[in-house]
């Protein structure tokens, strides 16, 4: 008969899930971890010793316990001593954090970024202000590694950035230049970022425990992150692949020309440059631009309610779409596409109905990120933490 | 430490992994499922010896050795003597087989079905045609199930079609019907006809080693089967998801009411009632008027030259789409999308790169079915063969 897994494959997996359910869930009794991981006692006590001796995980009392006798050990994540960076680059801004286990967000600098600002610009200016918040760490604290939620295609297994329509970049060897810009020895993993954000709400956000999910996420274009059947749909080339990219998926064969090259895409109608086009206001730039249309939709002003009417009804469009090649228990809009939905959420719903099939529709939920606009740098931070996950002690 | 597998599950995983192998490979010799299996010789001689006994495989000689020595002993399934029934529900007809342990069709039935055939009054002629097969069968012949492709979205769990535009049928409960009709106990699954082909032509076809592949089928409508990471893409409900329903992809918002109750669906475009009218045909029906299309295009109708070279610009209007969204390595066309690609595939071709992404195009390959028009009923068969590959033994 073949052997099962050696005994250090099958420590390293059990690290790894005692470890990764308290950085997703948080503190957790030694008594939960016994039942949740199907683990004895006495093996859930060594785990957690291991763990604790690597300084990844605290033991503690409860901070409050309702029964009589001896309450059962808390086990925490070390989210002030193990903490990965996090780098968010969107068409406006430039957002970098550090990261603690356990998925809270330490300490944070954002920057303006000038469009047209290209990888080699970028990537000083995130090392910057990585390395000023690097420099009040205290000295026992550990850095795992650094991640990069950045819009536009991106090649996972060398963070090249394929192509950027909306920041014009194009063949970027991001996570390379990043990695020289910080000087530190430490992995650089470069994910697109409504995959890395639609990672980040599925474990710990609003999309936690369902299995079919689509993260629609807007900047000032639209991409998806996807998960089916648990996992993330990559396409080909795994975690490296291109899919997802449902900004381009074709709507109108007469549409707009769109930054892709092609006419017509769905972000030529639902993106930013569609919105304030529509409202007349194409000299505007930015997601306070958007929010001064969809503010002025709500004052009563027409051509703004037009623009949103419109807007909201290709975005239903789209949604319905998906909804039938997917079958999704829940869409989430998050980004820009978070303040669309919700300034013209009849018109997205009106316009879905009309598209997606009924037995797709019966159960499919629409709803905002419950991480809002962090879920990229908390998705970022996730592409570090992925590592150390895999293997907590470095089993080999 | 966290106990292994018992060794009944290990027993379990590794008969199944045998017989899977030599299901999908055929002969096999026993030095090859060794280095395949990563097994010794000593274990597959006795998994051998538990599924010859239980009359799944045979061993014996190869057929022929070009070398020196004593020949590796081949082990072949046991087609002649296990086998699934399969059926394929089409629009304009049904189709019944006997497909033994590894994928052969070993006789089989074709009956017309008129349009607007109900469930109730098709199960019997199925069960009729298979029960006719039944009696030439071999009396030390077993028979593991029934599985059964159906143009429709289909639950899983029990069989139950929930919807079939192109049939007409709503809240059909196809595999009941087609149990009580075929009086045998034993299990009838239903699967979506694209779904199923799509599974057969990744396990034996032409996407055999594809991670990620989408199979367009088309019949009088348009269904998609979609792997993605290697496996079936099938939405929330699982193997009961309705996931895949790309024919229902609105390409056009104010085109031609569909049979789903929308408008503008792909299928509307690309499929049997969108062609014939478009080459001036609404009163005709059925594949072999579609081939009359084609033929007459090819001799230079200029209305048929129309009609077919719009068709094929829509179907590769909505697979440059569907590229974009999955980033598959391969796309299949079958059914009737492959009499429409050969006819018209300077247009598909032609619009695929207007809106494809170029990362997404660069790696994708074009195909047509290697199971051909068998692809439904071999894949149906696989739903039978699932359970039987999955607990070989029935070890529990």
């Amino acid at each position: 008969m073949r052997a099962g897994p050696s005994q250090d494959e099958i420590r390293r997996q059990n690290l790894g899930a005692l470890l990764r359910h308290v950085h997703v869930h948080g503190a957790t009794t030694r008594a939960e971890l016994t039942t949740t991981l199907g683990l004895n006692r006495s093996t859930i006590g060594a785990l957690t010793a291991d763990l604790a001796g690597a300084g990844l995980v605290s033991e503690g009392a409860p901070k409050e316990t309702g029964r009589a006798g001896r309450p059962s050990l808390v086990v925490r994540p070390e989210s002030a001593r193990v903490y990965a960076y996090a780098s968010s680059i969107e068409v406006d801004r430039l957002r970098a954090a550090r990261v603690g286990l356990g998925g809270e967000v330490l300490d944070r600098r954002d920057l303006d970024r000038p469009r047209g600002m290209d990888a080699a610009e970028t990537a000083p200016l995130l090392a910057g202000a990585l390395t000023e918040m690097h420099h009040q760490v205290a000295a026992d604290a550990r850095c795992v590694g650094a991640g990069v939620a950045v819009c536009g295609m991106v090649r996972r297994a060398d963070g090249l950035v394929r192509l950027g329509p909306s920041t014009g970049w194009v063949d970027e060897p991001l996570g390379a230049t990043l990695a020289d810009a910080l000087g530190i020895d430490l992995p650089v993993t470069v994910g697109n970022v409504a995959d890395v954000a639609a990672f980040a709400e599925h474990a710990r956000g609003v999309a936690a425990g369902c299995d079919n999910v689509i993260y629609l996420y807007g900047d000032v274009g639209v991409g998806a992150g996807i998960i089916a059947g648990g996992r993330r749909l990559t396409g080909h080339g795994g975690y490296g692949g291109y899919g997802g990219e449902v900004g381009h998926m074709v709507v109108s064969r007469d549409g707009a020309r769109c930054e892709c090259g092609s006419r017509g895409c769905w972000e030529t109608e639902i993106g930013e440059h569609g919105l304030l086009r529509a409202a007349g206001r194409s000299e505007a730039r930015g997601r306070e631009a958007l929010q001064a249309v969809f503010e002025a939709a709500d004052r009563g002003d027409a051509r703004a309610q037009v623009a949103v009417r419109q807007a909201g009804d290709w975005l239903g469009f789209g949604v319905g779409n998906l909804i039938n090649i997917f079958n999704p228990e829940m869409v989430i809009f998050g980004g820009t596409m978070r303040d669309l939905y919700l300034a013209a959420a009849a018109q997205v719903r009106s316009r879905l109905n009309q598209v997606g099939l009924p037995a797709c529709l019966e159960h499919v939920r629409l709803r905002t990120p419950k991480l809002g606009d962090d879920a990229p740098l908390i998705g970022a931070a996730e592409l570090a933490f992925e590592r150390l996950l895999a293997d907590p002690l470095d089993v080999g």
